[in-house]
């Protein structure tokens, strides 16, 4: 069955609309009180029992009739015979002939048991829990569609309920399909995995997703791309199961034969969303199941658990979700709240956009920033502290936006520090040092000048710099001059001393023997961004060697950290790249040193009561790290 | 080891550093990949591979040299030999020979397939995912201390990490105690539990708190009340377990071996604790276990729980935990927030108080009135919404005050309808029948003239009444005059006529006739509280037969609700009460009828709106609820 056009290219809300008309509620199961925990009861729950079943005592103490103690005090008490009193223990019977229990503080025994001496007058059934005190045999102890708590369990086991009607936890496999995938056990226990294979790891993913949201999944053996095989196997397991999801490979290309099966066999629902990532998935009824078409990427294929898949599963449950609720609830998030973003943010109009954020306090207002995007990086989406649903007609947000997120993890928001500045490969080791003092460092490399710039108005608590002013030959205090009013309210760490120098492929092959290559024909650079201090250093060099930086080759490419660009020559992209040695001997690529140069730390004098940058200093003094740090080759401590 | 005496009856903060000083994390383990969800990370996780492992298309298109591709624009485009390009799709393999991936808009593709037409400058790496891009082998990709999401997970698996080393989850075993204890399976099984017996429901607690939390735990079976098999069974036990839970029956009176055991083998860690209920709870080292002496009432046993096993859990698992949210994560609670109580609550000055309670919002505002207390209820702790723990030094706290609570369960503020009123059956099955037309209407049974009152306060949304003016001969009029300001703000809607009469015993042992047989020296009555609509009729028959109250045996003790009372006449604690044929019916009681009264539901017209309120309207109408009504007896409709 073709799809209308209305239900092609569809933003979120609309397909919800179209979910929930086409997903019925499946019906309701028995479950036994032993497994019934947080499940959602699809009828009321009514008492079998009287609880308790027999009217006991309530405390420890003597059994009597109430009538017998008529008009006792402790000045006129009165004296019971052997079988006018039974002594009880707390939860003891209450003999049928007795209708009170006496505390012991108001009784007095004979030393033979044989009198009881009672001070106070008890009416009938004081003390005495009596039949059905705390629930009556056919009382509604809960009703239909609350989750049985751990004491509603407790309690219906006490009130003799063997089993409980339940709403059904839906049944739901997902199926990997692609050439390209290789199932999980055999990827990890390759040595080295093929190029062009990719491990199937996007059930981790779904698997992860469904025990935090309580419903079962089964996994289902990678498919070939092969239509055949996917239709057959998806028309099979529709009789079985309630939800399908059938997971797209990364790399898939043209190669979508999932819809045109929905459409072939079943009753396609939406296909392509407005969003983004997420735009490739679809839906459809498959036999009597619902089936989900989802993107590879694993950013793309989170986006559409968490805002397609999650309200499917509530639908088939419960006949309905809410959308206010929904996204968040998937998410696990503890809330949702604004934040402003520290950096701006371009969204495409015209589509809903999904922000991974790293969210930090200073000076007691939240504000997030994106981790890099691309649906295909994992890293990001594994980091990130909260999410955010820009929607539909947000294009361009300045900095300073407000933004709704749900937060994600619990944010340790008086702890965490967050650092901007150059990047270094030592400093993004000293995060776990930090953890051990209490701290949280948040390290974002944004170079040397950036950083500073964003201390100055204070949208960092920490930077870091090695900014060589050439007309004056020192590092960074021009700079700090420039950009802070009063430089008495700046504390400088000198770190450590770090050595530059060109990266070359190893063996040198081009024969690079330093800048005056630069210029040379056959030689490709790659550059760091404005701002950054080895970029600094390298329009330094470039000057006094009288080169021009239009003459050289790659000087617009630019890559963000050491490690990037090191990469990049590593990779063949590029012969040459200006960065530190100790990137080059990771790499096992070759040096020509250029200079050693001093890095500096340099935060607000004002946030040094803050427990996270305590933390942080004190790391700097960690044994452990700083050992790691002169392994990894040249860095000289500045002491 | 005799316990110091300090350490006895002590406040949860003064035993949560003892715990503290005494608890050491136990070690931790490997777990796979495959199992790893939501465990925390005992140590930084670093990535065994690059991700992607080769250099990757990032889209649909062709691979070339980016220096075939120098000065290429649409108005002088180059042209590529068939050896010169590939075409790749997403995710597909960068030859060696190439660099840059030229997206499909930018070529044109020969007919022959032999020439490709490129359009535009590529860079190297242009459209192409390096290796490491994501990952790079050796990078932290999650810190010591985080919690495994999916998405980590799933980075895992992709990252070539097969095992992860986490923080261990303590092995508990919960043993449960007492002579008077039924193991659950049997006491499922019974259809009439002897009477002193109670089934094994505590570890249904437990076992609920504990997945919840998602840690394991094991139940031992019931074990008797004799401390040698105790002694044995628990020294067995430490060898093989971090935590042993000893659950005392709840009828344990003064059988407490546990914590002798815990003296004369351990190393006790403290007695009794300043707080109510939970009083009784003990803890020791036991051999290598923490042992821990749970109390036998449910609510005393969900508060140490909450209080002092959660606490313990993150001790040995993580080695500290965080005392100002250890009780709010144990609760599952969503949030913590001020309420003023809708009602006064009186606290025991000197210990700490839990209080269960319901919440409802008045005119935007959240209050919360408490549930029935006393350690054995458990159906109170299965309703709650929400929890509060009363600091040791509260005692009498006037209507107003303001608590801070924890919200155990989500709460449909907006939906909700407080009753407060006279209490009736018929009544008691209407939220059913709310819920499924979108409200939720809480039942709080005060009596006819509290409910009229609380309404003129703004202190529930409606109210019922059946209040007799003597004087008059009149229903409520003369009482909603005297309490409204402007009674046409006041809504009244008569739902039903009920018969009132006297209960007695089945066969009318006593041969009761009326109101002229109360002043009998044989007959003891059960009466209601003041204000109740039926008490209002009580003494209005008492002045008609000119029967001064004080000559009625049992006038001042009280029932809240026409079942209790019922019940007690039931019971054989009274011989009689006044009150409604249907609750009559249903204990299988005899009844005298006395009148038929009007019962009115009041509410102030400006509520009408609320969609609670509609609801509640709308079911009173419900032709299912009203069949059942008809045969519950003793009610006739009032149009």
């Amino acid at each position: 069955m073709a799809l209308v056009k209305e239900n092609m290219h569809i933003t979120l809300k609309q397909a919800w609309t179209l979910l929930r008309e086409a997903i019925t509620q499946i019906a309701p199961e028995l479950c036994s009180v032993q497994h019934c925990y947080e499940r959602l009861l699809a009828a009321d729950l009514l008492s079998q029992r009287n609880v308790p079943h027999y009217n006991a005592s309530a405390m420890d103490g003597f059994a009597l009739s109430s009538a017998s103690t008529a008009h006792a005090t402790p000045s006129s008490p009165v004296f019971l015979r052997r079988d006018e009193f039974a002594r009880l223990n707390t939860g003891g019977v209450l003999p049928a002939s007795f209708d009170a229990v006496a505390m012991i503080e108001d009784v007095a025994l004979s030393s033979d048991g044989e009198k009881l001496t009672v001070a106070k007058t008890l009416v009938a059934g004081e003390n005495v829990r009596p039949v059905g005190e705390d629930v009556f045999r056919g009382q509604v102890i809960a009703r239909v569609g609350e989750r049985i708590s751990p004491p509603l369990a407790s309690l219906c086991a006490t009130a003799g309920i063997p089993s409980v009607s339940v709403q059904a936890l839906p049944k739901t496999l997902f199926i990997p399909t692609g050439d390209e995938i290789i199932p999980l056990e055999e990827w990890l226990s390759m040595d080295e995995p093929p190029a062009g294979k990719v491990g199937e790891s996007n059930s981790f993913l779904v698997q992860g997703y469904f025990s935090r949201w309580g419903f079962p999944v089964d996994i289902a053996p990678c498919l070939p791309d092969n239509p055949e095989v996917l239709s057959e196997f998806l028309l099979k397991k529709a009789e079985e199961y309630d939800l399908l999801l059938v997971g797209a490979g990364s790399a898939k290309g043209e190669k979508d034969y999932t819809f045109s099966i929905f459409e072939k066999y079943g009753k396609p629902i939406f296909r392509w969303l407005l969003m983004k990532p997420g735009r490739p998935a679809s839906a459809a009824l498959l036999r009597r199941a619902v089936a989900v078409n989802l993107p590879g990427f694993p950013m793309s294929n989170a986006v559409i658990l968490w805002s397609i898949v999650y309200p499917i599963l509530q639908l088939l449950q419960k006949g309905d979700f809410d959308e206010s609720s929904a996204i968040q609830e998937a998410l696990g998030a503890e809330g949702s709240e604004e934040m402003s973003l520290l950096v701006s943010c371009s969204s495409s109009p015209g589509k809903e956009e999904w922000l991974r954020l790293k969210c930090v306090e200073i000076d007691g207002r939240k504000m997030a920033y994106p981790l890099p995007s691309g649906a295909s990086a994992l890293w990001s989406l594994a980091e990130i502290d909260a999410v955010s649903l820009l929607p539909l007609e947000s294009a361009e947000l300045p900095k300073g936006s407000a933004v709704s997120v749900w937060t994600t993890r619990r944010i340790p928001w008086k702890e965490r520090i967050l650092f901007q500045g150059s990047n270094d490969p030592a400093l993004e080791r000293l995060p776990s040092f930090v953890r051990k003092q209490g701290g949280d460092l948040l390290l974002r490399s944004v170079g040397s000048l950036a950083g500073l710039a964003a201390l100055s108005r204070r949208e960092c608590h920490i930077a870091a710099a090695h900014l060589f002013h050439a007309e004056t030959g020192e590092y960074n205090t021009p700079f700090i001059d420039e950009l802070f009013h009063d430089p008495e309210t700046v504390v400088r760490r000198r770190v450590f001393f770090r050595e530059q120098g060109f990266i070359t492929k190893k063996g040198n092959p081009k024969k690079i023997s330093g800048v005056r290559d630069l210029d040379r024909e056959d030689i490709v650079l790659v550059n760091r961004q404005r701002g950054a201090g080895t970029r600094v250093l390298l329009d330094a060099l470039l000057e006094e060697a009288d080169i021009h930086p239009s003459a050289v080759r790659g000087y617009n490419s630019l890559s963000p950290t050491h490690f990037e660009s090191a990469n990049r020559v590593a990779l063949g992209f590029v012969d040459v790249a200006l960065g530190i040695k100790s990137v080059a001997d990771a790499l096992d690529l070759d040096f020509i040193p250029v200079a050693e140069e001093p890095y500096e730390l340099v935060y607000l004098k004002e946030f040094e009561s803050l427990t996270g940058l305590k933390a942080v200093l004190n790391a700097l003094d960690d044994k452990e790290w700083r050992a790691g740090v002169l392994r990894m080759g040249g860095y000289r401590w500045a002491e």
